[in-house]
């Protein structure tokens, strides 16, 4: 072989074919994705990202990333101006948070009842952050009391919480801790991955200062882009910082200006164009149906599933109703089944996604997920069907039928 | 309002409509991406994002995840068991690579000839590196005698160069470095964003211990992907670092255990199921086409520019021909021309995007994407013509026509 592109000394030997492949166009099969996430997206949505593409700088692209940092203020109830979507999965927006609120040495406060704390403490700690866990046990959230004595102790510079805790399908309530927060001059970061857009949230009204969530929940969208959103409180500690952010990726001082937070609109990275189309069309479907009946249509699923699983005779793994959350809904393996026995017999028949547990409730619960484009009657009839199937072939004595 | 998901105490305000938006259904103009990336995709490529989602832990995904490895295998031309796609654009994988191969205090020699080495020192800096910097005069690209002396002095842990560097056009040649890495002990790491596909790269006959490059450039993928292959050697650098890496999303202990490089498949971070789609889709394109046949193309569409631009009298900004690189074509501005003028009206009324300089490079120079779904001679003609048009606008007088 000879090429121009061929530079003197480069030896070009045979091509070699021995990992050549994969070929052909690819096929997938329908699920149906009622475990903790991804959910199904919306058609409209993936056709989206069958768009043609635009430049990361041209001004169409540049309008449809103001849409949406505009969807995202109406989905976080913020007026805030710094909003944005983090170029990766959801946990990408949980780095991008913790890399850029804390400063080496700083402490955080990381209420940990699940993965996700755990994993958030992890993340502080190589960020050189000084992390204390405030833990409570697996199935309960945090009540305000044990709260402002773990900050009025610990005077940390951040709190976290996790508002859905998919591990556990805890629901964490966040009133008055808005105002724990700024009395003690706390800077509040919260979780929203599995619950912004399935339950109630008003960033600004709860005085919220920091959020970042993901797109394969209750808003319908594939992974790949995590909403963010920073409140002046947080943006100022940003701008304020006295170390370079350890990750140039995750740099909101510099990501912020290529989503056109400060006076310039400069180049940073390539922007992930057919993601952010998807997310432009899924704040869209959020704007046209409005969060009060995203909310309800949640609630609704939620109502729907219980009564169908307590006529089976199963349990809500979350003792207190108000902890439970509506779009991860995890359920006791009863004594004597087998749980993946049921989750198997849900995919291989019904092309069902039931999930078992993670972490600290492996082996012990189920979990469905019921958001964004499953929320939906059917979706939760389907998952009814496979439990109950599942259950009689393991000759559970249904409690009614 | 009242919901069961509303929490005891969470005040719920009504929902303020200040921000409620986007709405209907997102149109996108075309534009021809001649500009040095992202390029234009595939329409194959784009259709499989519109495929339904997958689980990120379903047997179906998995091998769709496999079939990416291979397909990298065959595009980096490696046996190395360790390839994979990080979960963000080009930029990603840069910061992956460089987080995980230095640990804090070790130094790293950066070639530095554009912005990507200025880029790959920040990063350095910020995970704790020592940073030493290799310069060369922008559009050209470092001698084996320039590169040998520097590593003999300096003695790193891992030297950094960038096979094309697209703010200049150069084509660094990697003739005879993987040897004088060897001979020291230093990990060659190689940028390959915009090169990866549209010229010869040979991972393992070139003694090349880690590479990352970017799905939006001769891949004709969407940006969202990077492409990262480490070899034995890098590898073990990584499983034995004395320090955690510093960034979770990035960390490749894990990371590479979702993708399948160690012993289990463990659940890292939710992966990007539409994006990956796409890799798959520009991967069996790839594995169809050939390497050779890509390499041929890219090439002959280089030749075809530099005939059209010759005749209108236009000069390569890179002055040795071996230097030049294919794939980003970089063109002096002459004398008395406005060089955004032409790229104004190239876009107004061809739709096709001529990009300006960067970094080093701007207000000097044009520069002209050749790469991947556009590197055909139908697009080369539209470039032209558009090089023409905007020229005569101004009164240049063609040399030719």
């Amino acid at each position: 072989m000879a090429f121009t592109s061929q530079r003197p000394g480069e030896p070009t030997p045979p091509i070699s074919d021995a990992h050549r492949g994969p070929t052909g166009v690819l096929e997938v099969p329908q699920r149906f994705l009622m475990g903790p996430g991804p959910a199904n997206a919306e058609p409209r949505i993936l056709n989206a990202q069958s768009l043609p593409l635009l430049g990361h700088m041209h001004p169409p692209f540049l309008k449809i990333m103001d849409e949406v940092q505009q969807g995202l203020r109406y989905l976080f109830q913020t007026d805030s101006k710094y909003t944005l979507c983090a170029s990766g999965t959801g946990h990408s927006g949980m780095e991008m948070a913790i890399a850029n609120l804390l400063e080496p040495g700083e402490k955080i406060l990381v209420g940990n009842n699940g993965i996700w704390g755990t994993r958030v403490a992890d993340m502080a700690g190589r960020f050189g952050a000084e992390v204390v866990e405030l833990k409570t046990e697996a199935g309960t959230s945090f009540s305000l009391d044990t709260l402002t004595a773990a900050v009025e102790k610990e005077k940390p510079a951040v709190l976290f919480l996790c508002q859905g805790e998919s591990s556990t399908g805890v629901h964490q309530t966040l009133a008055g801790v808005g105002d724990l927060c700024r009395k003690h001059n706390v800077l509040l970061l919260v979780d929203t991955v599995c619950s912004l857009g399935g339950v109630p949230l008003y960033a600004d009204a709860w005085k919220v200062d920091a959020i970042y969530s993901g797109s394969q929940k209750c808003l319908s969208a594939p992974p790949g882009a995590a909403p963010l959103m920073l409140n002046d409180r947080a943006l100022e500690k940003v701008r304020a910082r006295k170390t370079k952010v350890r990750s140039y990726y995750f740099d909101l001082n510099l990501v912020g200006d290529y989503w056109g937070w400060f006076n310039s609109r400069s180049y940073h990275h390539t922007g992930m164009t057919s993601m952010w189309y998807a997310m432009r069309e899924a704040l869209a479907i959020v704007a046209e149906q409005g969060l009060e009946s995203m909310w309800e249509r949640h609630e609704a699923a939620h109502k729907q599933l219980w009564e169908g699983l307590s006529a089976l005779g199963l349990q809500p793994f979350v003792e207190k109703p108000e902890d439970r959350l509506v779009t991860v809904n995890t359920i006791k393996v009863p004594e004597g089944i087998d749980w993946a026995a049921v989750s198997k017999n849900a995919m291989d028949k019904f092309n069902v996604e039931i999930a078992g547990g993670l972490g600290p409730t492996a082996g012990k619960i189920w979990r469905v997920g019921l958001m964004g484009y499953n929320a939906k009657p059917a979706n939760v009839e389907l998952v009814l069907a496979a439990f109950k199937d599942g259950l009689r072939q393991q000759g559970w004595e249904l409690a009614a039928n």
